[in-house]
């Protein structure tokens, strides 16, 4: 369902004001003023606070699913599909700077149900990236290794990203790619060193 | 300076009600219920909530910090080095588990001249990790990379152990360490895949 502009306003407002202040230290208030509106207004275009933090949560989750959707659906190899879901994370983490801080930091602030709904989604995810991680295993792709520590390995350590702005870097969201891809599957060992 | 035992356990209590309910939640009201004392006494002890997390967030920049003057002063290599410096961050990370949360994810919540005070130290730290990094690869231990990307990926990636306790998964601290230096140095690649 298509939101109204003003909506879609809010929203964006919303995920800078939790970005830069946290969400726990946002008021109302402050969004009001920064969308234009008196606070009895924004009211009236959404229903609390909370609602606002749902909707970038399950927002970003959503974006992860697709991608793990289209990449368990492809006839891909497993370390390309790791590749491919590695490579999603970067995108995401570089494009939509300010849904990931929020999504990343502070989903921990979901009232329940929405709290356990949050975190079988991120449970499931990270059910379907083992089950891969254990393909490419299979496969001989992969070294043997212990796929829970490689999982949480992988999924953190992208978990900079969003807030380093690679373009302020002097480094391409492209070249980011191919050496984190680089890092994260051949190590920085040099394999000529003794 | 050693403190009194009463004020050890405020600051064990505080570490814990912090990560717990995250600083800006927790309450002072909390906190003098969890060590046995009025509000009021509580304040005989400690200047503030803040100062709180000053101490530990400084105290836990003072490990790492000794870690990395005592990897400096080693003869080892670099990438012995850097090993020394992965292992330390688990060990801490393992070990200090409420500190390192709070060192990890509420430094924001220091007032300056505390945060900016926090912010040249961690800044410190990363040049002091990044030169050895550098080292190895001078020395062709590490391949050629972009040490800015390799250091944030490092350090990342260590970055939920803190919240993952090895010895209720089925996995000793040691066989930790094992995989992580493992999967850095020599990445998830079976190097004898195509």
């Amino acid at each position: 369902m298509p939101v109204s502009p003003t909506k879609q306003k809010i929203f964006e407002e919303a995920a800078r004001l939790f970005q830069e202040n946290g969400y726990l230290a946002a008021s109302m208030r402050d969004l009001a003023q920064r969308v234009g509106l008196q606070v009895s207004s924004l009211y009236s275009h959404i229903g609390n606070k909370e609602e606002l933090l749902q909707k970038i949560c399950f927002d970003s989750a959503r974006l992860y699913l697709e991608g793990m959707k289209n990449v368990e659906e492809s006839a891909a190899s497993p370390s390309e599909k790791l590749r491919r879901l590695i490579s999603l994370h970067i995108q995401i983490a570089t494009t939509d700077v300010t849904s990931v801080t929020i999504f990343s930091d502070e989903w921990r602030h979901l009232s329940e149900p929405y709290l356990q709904e949050f975190l079988a989604i991120r449970k499931d995810y990270e059910k379907r990236f083992s089950r891969i991680l254990q393909q490419g295993i299979d496969a001989s792709e992969l070294v043997e290794m212990n796929t829970t520590v490689a999982l949480f390995t992988i999924l953190t350590s992208l978990r900079w990203l969003h807030r380093w702005y690679p373009e302020k870097r002097g480094i391409s969201v492209k070249s980011l790619e191919a050496e984190i891809l680089r890092f994260l599957f051949e190590g920085m060992k040099n394999p000529n060193a003794g």
